[in-house]
């Protein structure tokens, strides 16, 4: 691999978090799978080891690490399980950095401490029934009453929908402004605010250990204090950040599709049919040879990528074509893994049907497939 | 749909087994995959209303019924879950017709009969740990003593093993018969048969309401008159009756095909986004209709598969191309559905969620895809 | 195959067919590529031996033969090259059926007698420069002045273009009629028509032999006696007729992939690497296997198809499911086919090279892949 | 493009070359189609402009140049068409490396001179009608008769073997050796040979301007001389050269997917149809979105190998990924954008069609797409 933004530091904090992992995560995700949550205590522990958000600013307790820290913890932590990894983060990438870019040095000093110490899980809340991917027609609304917001709406398929304690909610503070995204603001909604309820678990395909649930604000009493930015900038404040959500979500399929290959170039070097091994049939080497093929292309461009968003370049059209097709690739290479592995790929023993089950999930959530392609021909002036 | 083969008293029967079903499955269903099993209650109501095994002869029990009642509950039975159509199937259309065409009277009069109305349920034993779709090289082995055969040896992924009154045991008589092939013999075991064990319930991916297991031989004792036809000839036994189990999995998988696509049209048309049914964007249309292209041909092909079965023809070749090509196509309609159902997709609330589960053994069992094309080439003189 | 509905006659018909190729059309054939035109003489001898139009009324001098003969035409033209079956299927049964369904009882007594003895050649004039697929964007006029109209407009792509006798060129009599098809009607133009010239021959990647020309009409005086059936129904009997048309492009693209496929067995069981067959290679038994598959389940396809069509069913879908997948299809086998030949399959001297070029352009005439995804999303209600 | 590696020098590079190529180049090139050659003079004006062999040492008349100019020589003559950049890179990149690697200090004072002025064309030939990509399996052979090697044997689908003043041919000077690589040796034939000459040349699908004819040596004298190295070690020789030359395709191939789409936006945006811009259907949106996506993934990857290739790394397997990936990439951008073209795309006069008739080759010579996943697989350890 030619991730030649990884040095030497980075090699000992990848030591490190697999030490880590292996006595904290790895004995114990099988349960998690089955509980259907992440304990709060790993997050706890994950706090005080440094891995949640190592890069926010030392003056808020962080480590102020680089990015190539963020891209550890992904592939760490999607080795152990998409499960895993789609909480935790989504809560260091993705969420956090809401509020160190967007958030009043009041809000970075409520909230940015505790988010690295575990004790605060965070979530973000964009998608409502029946609005798919449409930011613009979202119908939750936020109407200012004094020093509150009172919050209206339904939100489902929130990641760490149980656990969060703090939320960013997208909503509307003004439904009637033209065009209808200048009326989305961002409010951070806090674990007992009254008026917030969470619906039940959902009962997912896979990620069994990630929670995912519905939440639902009536008359929700949001401070106005907890308003993200300025009124009506929500919109754009999204869009700044989904360039390393989409990111985050290629590192999470490459590192699984690279693992699923992994387990299965193994299962077929053992298993013996027909007098032979798998891996001796001319059809099985070249399945294998196409899907290591993809994988090292996809991992080319993604390094590529990582260090392009280093840099502050604006790869939005470079992201969208690595999420889609990363993203659906992952998803072939779980199919061709599974049934290299024949019957065995069918049984939860098996650590490739997990991955099998966990994977559809990544060509829709941050984006689906079919918007990441919409994106594109934009870019391309079609 | 162009089944001409389905006369009026099909259409009937079709009628009649859907109102059971309606009553007597669908309600239970969703209870059976979480138990992981269908409660024998229900086997013994398909028997009592004729819908085990119709096709055996009077004589036993039965109703004679031709082929086309055997097609009618494969769908019916897929329709309600794969979980289900699976188990019965393989105890109505693979199982008991070795007893029907290889059993010797007193075997048919012993065992017919409770096939029929539900006592007796059947499971057929060949892959072994290690064996794959290899028949050659299984190794358990059935020595002869007196008027026993000593049975040794294991079975994984035995579809109706925890439930099985009567297993058809692939073993070998003569482990040193040379072509391997030769040494291979049928026995049937019995549920209380000493020596024979069965290994824990499977966790499958999918198929949640199919029981699956593997059983144990430690110098089992079967009478010699559980001999199924003459010793030695069991491989070529197996091979007669193969092109029927391949043809029944070809069905389940095509009405699998044409539930999810329906219940995706479903879906696209009443979903919005962006202001419009999804059924509306043109990606979407143009997904489905070649969806809907595929399950029209694949549907076409099976249709003239299933005269040409019922007329006694000869359809190694054809039947082994519906088999891998179907199940394959299947499978690429659950991965699109799935996607076209968007975050909803992953959830187990939507249907979808469970046939995308369940549908990825189907390019394994009852010969795996590159079997099928193995023996489409051999077909070619290749 | 399953062509149940081929009669002894129709086997008799073939056979002769075939003898009369082997001596007229395969010996020419090459020369007819390099010439970039089937012969005159070639079409007269057709004619002579009862080839063409077959299946017009004995009144007209035809044979009343069904349309089997005209599938057999098809197939066995299409085995010599699809440069010739094009333009003489085109003749045959996509041209001279609007004569017989729509022409008034002069018309047909003028011109069917010379369709069947090839003296007159036929072509239909739709696609206009810059209009693609959208018939009812046409913009050749034709004006109405005392007995004659007036056309003005330009035709491109135009099979048998050169040497057509009588071409109905699609029209507008009425521009302004709303909506716009309802302006359109049918004007059978004639080779000396004042006012009617041919571009140049067009340079196409394959078909060589076929013409296909630029029609190009300034002021044309064509007598109102030539206007087929009534002013502005053009666009309802272009409906009616697609169905054949682009059933018999499916026939063709059938029979070439069933060709390509023929070939390219034939060349991997004799050419040997590595020191074996290429046909003992794994991958080359699979992509064989594959191929042989999907042309197996087009083929009964659409024999299921022709059975139909002969009955006089509406099979709008289908055909236009049957249109685009086995085009696409033949198109893939052509890519496999030439692949498999290594470095020969790049040499015309092969003849999957010939073939390879010839196909593209299937999935475009006779209505788009994109256009029959249309068409079968409306179908579906979507 | 993240081409990184190119410098201000190499970008006045491409700036000239393409001006020389717009004046010498461009305007002529229709015509070396028709006369399926390029002129001798061609080579010459190339060599004056030092656009042949750049990168040979000062001291044979070379400009010591680094491979960037041989990337940016293959990408604009490849612009021109793969007729053009086929022959000439085959000699700058592909042949000349042999002699200034292998060379004698004689040798190359004799060759590198005329290489660079265009004096000189050159060849290498490697199969052999009946053995495809299996060089061990060679049967041209080279027997020592005093100071010559007397060559018997054929061979075929030589690139510039029509105008090779100097061809290395592959042959076996050992044919009893065991391994039989071991016998294998170089040996350089020059025009005049007696006992050598040429077969005509080979009618190809596409890269008309290209000439490729078979070679035959019947009791050719060839001088001792004119051995390339040491007798025997051919086979490690052209192994070690092969990494530049599969790199060398890819970057064809690369720059022909670049070139048609990029033809091909330009279609869609200013073709109208159903009244609108091709550009605005969904589907040709996302089609262009899909092609652009693995064009910008090929292309990054590719970036990469030219980087690692300059410093000398072994890129063995990245290099077989990248030769058969984006060379079959680019045969599907070439059959997308034939199709995004309707039947204009079927049109010599539309660039397009060229491409897709020059294209389907590249995944067969210099390494099949199958020899190169057998490599992968090897070097994957299966």
């Amino acid at each position: 691999m030619n991730n030649n933004y990884i040095q030497e530091e980075h090699r000992i904090f990848r030591s490190t978090l697999r030490k880590f992992l292996e006595k904290e995560a790895y004995p114990h995700f099988e349960q998690w799978e089955k509980d259907r949550e992440i304990p709060r205590h790993f997050w706890k522990k994950m706090g005080e080891n440094g891995f949640l958000c190592p890069w926010i600013d030392e003056s808020y307790g962080g480590l102020n690490a680089d990015f190539v820290y963020s891209v550890i913890l992904n592939e760490e932590l999607e080795k152990v399980g998409q499960g895993v990894s789609s909480g935790i983060c989504l809560h260091n990438d993705i969420v956090t950095p809401y509020f160190s870019t967007y958030g009043s040095e009041e809000q970075k000093q409520r909230w940015l401490p505790g988010c690295i110490t575990g004790d605060l899980i965070t979530a973000v809340a964009m998608t409502e029934p029946g609005a798919g991917s449409d930011l613009a027609g979202i119908r939750t609304t936020a109407v200012r009453d004094g020093d509150h917001y009172i919050l209206n709406g339904g939100k489902i398929f929130i990641t760490n929908g149980l656990h969060a304690d703090l939320i960013i909610v997208v909503c509307k503070t003004d439904p009637k402004a033209n065009p209808a995204y200048k009326g989305v603001s961002l409010l951070v909604v806090e674990r007992d605010t009254p008026g917030f309820s969470r619906g039940k678990k959902l009962d997912k395909i896979g990620m069994h250990s990630g929670d995912t649930a519905e939440l639902i604000f009536e008359d929700a009493k949001v401070p106005v204090a907890n308003l993200l930015g300025e009124e009506g900038k929500g919109f754009y404040y999204l869009m700044t950040k989904l360039q390393q959500e989409r990111l985050v979500v290629a590192i999470q399929c490459q590192t699984e599709a690279e693992e699923m290959l992994k387990i299965t170039m193994n299962y077929v070097k053992n298993r013996k049919a027909f007098g032979k091994s798998i891996s001796q049939f001319q059809n099985t080497q070249f399945k294998i040879a196409e899907m290591a093929t993809e994988i090292e292309i996809g991992r080319t461009f993604l390094d590529d990528l990582i260090v392009r968003h280093m840099e502050g370049e604006d790869i939005t059209k470079k992201v969208s074509m690595a999420k889609w097709w990363i993203s659906e690739m992952a998803k072939r290479v779980a199919s061709e893994c599974l049934q290299l592995h024949g019957g065995y790929g069918y049984m939860e023993e098996y650590e490739i049907a997990r991955r099998y089950r966990d994977i559809p999930v990544a060509s829709i959530y941050a984006g689906t497939t079919e918007i990441m392609k919409t994106i594109i021909a934009k870019q391309l002036d079609l």
